[in-house]
């Protein structure tokens, strides 16, 4: 271990070149015309990982976007890690807010700047920098990793859990390990324990068959603007309590122990307040900032359009509006059952002088891991050989729906050990992910091993 | 009149293949790209306007797009007329609606579709026509006539009121002709004495300063698409009715003599709604579908946009969200006075989390015209001549600003004889205007010309 964390600190300028080049690729992938980026990012993972001399290494079909499997599997006594991570990345736009283009990865400060820099390709390079740390100090890894790195988690992971279904015999493993996630604070290690699950939707109602001249039709037309604004707006009642029937009938109820450990974490409202860049928080009444974005389920619009968009003035009453509304969700909510909740409000709202069209855009389960297991203790044991400091455990307010799909389809608990920071933009214009944290996680990384080979 | 009407009759294919070449030039005067090509349609009015033999054909600068000015002045015991039209176009889109291209006219079953066919390059072009044929045939116009050709009249006229009282002089005249307005119903005969005003500004609402990650942020910040939707939902009542404070203060409420009237129009709701393509009307409780559209004030959301509105899911919690609204104003309601009592009700219901932008993007005044005066009465002996009955006297919902403003800086009323139907589609896809329609507009306009002169 101590070799391997040698080689890595006296090669990690290396490592961020390297990680410049995966940079560059911009593999959106929910984006169609980036099919064919999305693939050369599979491709640059798995040349890269035959360069480390990991032995079986594959890109594997799926019916959306490939997986890149490999693993280095010597010794079946030893433990095995299955480390999930992804390389596609969000869209980038809107361009213009980007202080240098995404996808030209640039360093500020000891901050690396580029779309996937943190969210997930930075994250999951540091994996393949900890394995390389072994095989070129030591020669062999010290227990068997498998690696499974998939290209749809922006847009849903539609096509993973029947991937990992066709391939249970090949996932099989102790653990999952993924670094997709926060640290609670720049230089306060934690680990996950608690993610959200999310349904997606996308809502369409239509009025009248075309645009019509709002001077001539206005006054006995029921406009789909001012209709699903309606609609958008009841769906919150004043406690910023979402209204949508039976919504909260699966919500596990925060346990009075649960709020004193959120109220113990090292968490400043101003502080968090300032970063974000509002004058005020908004939360459900009666909870806390970090209740609210960790353990509280959400609506929230993603987007909406509808009618005249462009510059000027047109006077034209709108044939159609849409909206694209998200819900982050909490254990035990089901996303089919709170799509289906949703999409009974909507139909119930829909006045007669509307269409409406609901589609779900993607759904996925939070998950609850437990805090107990060998692997979460090597885990924090590593953590703390690093920061000094036994890492928090924490709930965080993003999903991995794979999480609960590992579970559910490999029995795998989840180890979330994640580097980066809610401040890295993840899904906004300049993502980064600080240098120090890239460096801290490979160090992480390469102790877990081997603490976790010993347990 | 004879000798005129006969020349029309004759040449008439030839009006439609000259209207053709006007109706192919893309003047639309929102949209900047579009600047020369308004430019080329004011040259192209210039050019014809001189081939007719019009003695005096002036391209005139303005601020914006330029006006067309011309006159036939000959005898100062004549009266005489000012006639207004536009030749600018609605913007087109969308354009995929479209069962033709919006600048290629084409003629099917009797009827031009092409943008502007109707609004207002075809009705204008009848004036020119009507003019053609007394000049072709007794060398003289009956009376003394000036036109005006504006290019801004889709994008609120703004430079027009300053063109007017900078030309006093130049414009002075008996009355004003327009053709800008739609009959009744298909071979009803009516005459606009009514006009609403419009009141367009555009909100837009920015939370936090950058779109923020919805699962790391979700449940503590308010959300611009969220509010904007509440804002926009609370501007109705359940009744239909405008909830902004003072919002119907100035309004003259209808007489029960005007109710009388209005129950009396040939006005079928039923084919009305099958016309308009939509399962059900809605106005403000207590009013007609003829009241709601032509007599009472409303509010539209013109156009909303907001975060992420491309393809698929993107889990974005929106820094901005922005509206479009446009009021009809009916007399007396100002709207200034309209534009500040909006300003004031987003300014008390902007949250703290919030900051507020409100532009006012256009506006122009109502206006209600006499119709016992000797040019409406010229007006409705003329289209009785060509319709064989007696024009109705009607309000129309759509907004001629320039009428009031014809009022206040020339002192002129105006006389609307316009020829479109409802049902042209003038501000959407597939824009038309029925040959029979044109056709009777020339032949109503040279009597009209004969008549008044006479009297």
């Amino acid at each position: 271990m101590d070799k391997a964390l040698a080689y890595a600190e006296e090669n990690f300028d290396g490592f961020v070149t390297e990680l410049n080049e995966l940079l560059r690729i911009p593999s959106v992938s929910t984006n169609p015309d980036h099919v064919q980026d999305v693939r050369r990012a599979a491709d640059w993972l798995s040349d890269h990982l035959k360069s480390l001399g990991i032995e079986k290494v594959e890109v594997m079909e799926t019916a959306g976007h490939p997986v890149v499997y490999a693993e280095s599997v010597k010794d079946p006594n030893l433990p095995t890690l299955l480390v999930y991570g992804h390389y596609d990345v969000q869209p980038p736009d809107p361009l213009e807010l980007w202080d240098s283009p995404p996808f030209e990865p640039v360093v500020k400060d000891g901050v690396l700047y580029a779309r996937g820099s943190c969210d997930d390709k930075g994250q999951l390079f540091m994996h393949l920098k900890a394995a390389e740390s072994y095989l070129r100090t030591g020669g062999a890894l010290p227990l068997n990793v498998k690696y499974i790195f998939e290209g749809e988690e922006e847009n849903g992971s539609e096509n993973l859990p029947a991937f990992i279904e066709a391939n249970k015999e090949l996932l099989s493993a102790d653990v999952v390990v993924i670094s997709d996630t926060a640290l609670f604070g720049s230089g306060v290690p934690s680990i996950t324990y608690g993610l959200r699950g999310l349904a997606y939707v996308e809502v369409t109602l239509t009025g009248p068959d075309r645009d019509l001249h709002s001077g001539v039709y206005g006054g006995a037309i029921e406009n789909p603007v001012n209709v699903l604004a309606r609609m958008i707006s009841a769906l919150h009642d004043d406690d910023y309590r979402i209204t949508i029937p039976g919504f909260y009938d699966d919500v596990i109820p925060l346990t009075d122990e649960e709020r004193t450990t959120f109220a113990s974490l090292p968490f400043d409202d101003q502080e968090w307040i300032e970063e974000v860049g509002v004058t005020k928080a908004r939360t459900e009444t009666g909870y806390s900032i970090l209740e609210g974005t960790t353990a509280r389920p959400t609506l929230d619009c993603n987007g909406i359009w509808g009618g005249y968009i462009g510059d000027g003035a047109k006077t034209v009453l709108p044939s159609k509006a849409s909206v694209k509304i998200s819900m982050r969700l909490v254990p035990d909510q089901s996303p089919e059952d709170i799509t289906e909740k949703l999409k009974k409000y909507f139909e119930y709202n829909t006045p007669p002088t509307m269409k409406l069209a609901y589609t779900e855009l993607h759904g996925g389960n939070g998950a609850l891991v437990d805090t107990e297991s060998s692997a979460m203790a090597a885990a924090s044991e590593a953590m703390e050989g690093v920061y000094g400091e036994k890492p928090y455990f924490v709930r965080t307010g993003g999903s991995i729906p794979i999480v609960a799909d590992f579970k559910k389809l490999l029995g795998l608990d989840t180890v979330l050990m994640g580097f980066g920071l809610d401040s890295d933009a993840i899904h906004s214009p300049n993502e980064c992910f600080g240098l120090d944290r890239f460096r801290d996680g490979v160090r992480s990384i390469i102790r877990f091993m081997s603490i976790y080979a010993s347990k």
